[in-house]
Formats: C-alpha cells, structure tokens, sequence
C-alpha cells in the first residue's frame, strides 16, 4: 500500500458543508480500482484544513487510474466547491 | 485519540542510518503516556522527507507530556542529528 495525504484548505464557515459533502465523496473514492482506506483529519492548530490520508494498492491506481476516471469527477464535484485554494497532495511509501 | 504529524527533512544520503535510528526511537515515544500508535512514512515525490503519524490520547500527552519528558531527550538524541531542518509539527483531530 502507499499513502496519499491531500492536505485541504476550506472556505472558513464552510467546514460543516464540506464533511457532510465528504460523506458522499468517501463514498464515490471507495469505489476505484486499487482503493484501500481513507483517514479523515482537522487541523487543530489550522481549523480550516482537512487532511486525507488515502491508502492506494499502487501509485498508479491513484494518480492514473482514478484522477483520469468519472469517478474522479464526482469527488471534485461532491467537495471541491469548498476548496479556498488548490490542494497540496502528496505521495508516501509505509514502513510496517 | 489526536494525530500529531512530523514531517522531517533527514539530511541526503541519511535515510538508512535514519531508518536504523527510528527503529530505536520507536522503543522510547512507545513508552510515552498516551501514546497510542506510529506510523511511518518515506516520501515519494520528496526522498528526503519522512513523515511520521502519531496518534495520542490527548493532545497534551503530546505537547506536555512527551515533549517535556526525559524520553523526549533520548528520542532527540537518536534520531535529530539526521535532521536537515527542524521538523515541521502539527496536530489533529480524526474523524471516523
């Protein structure tokens, strides 16, 4: 498995709208090909950032697979209207 | 239970002594009160940069517990000399 980790940036007033729509996106990721687990985090020293934490089977499964799928389209729908700014995401290799 | 996340910068050329060095350093922040679980991971896109999951029972079984503990001098000791930079720490809340 690797991790991917969106850290998230929020309208601030919107982080109410923004979990409920994560609700449905959770759903939507849950479906792609090479899809493991997601963690869901909020700042406590930034209220207003998310982060994702999501487990991929492989890189590709990510960044080939679903960014280049439908499915990817509805996540961005689901939740990027709450977006102040692009996400910063990233991809990290798990030491057992 | 928080997440505390570090993300370290080890020196280029570090990482396998790092490796070995967090190995240990897993031994002592285990002890800790409040600890809960590490994870550990390795950059994909950043080599050099590792970051660490910890989770914990309260925020201040972190910032104060740990952090002003004799184990936190020993965690230091073993795994700070690799660092390029000073870690860059923040904590958050977990959805399930």
């Amino acid at each position: 498995m690797i991790m991917e980790t969106a850290f998230i940036d929020v309208t601030p007033g919107s982080e109410a709208e923004f979990e409920a729509a994560l609700e449905t996106a959770k759903g939507i990721v849950a479906q792609a090909h090479g899809f493991q687990v997601i963690h869901v985090h909020r700042g406590i020293e930034r209220p207003h950032t998310y982060m994702l934490a999501i487990g991929w089977d492989t890189l590709e499964d990510h960044v080939q697979g679903f960014r280049e799928s439908e499915l990817f389209s509805q996540w961005r729908a689901a939740i990027g209207p709450f977006f102040a700014n692009p996400p910063h995401v990233e991809h990290w290799n798990l030491f057992e």
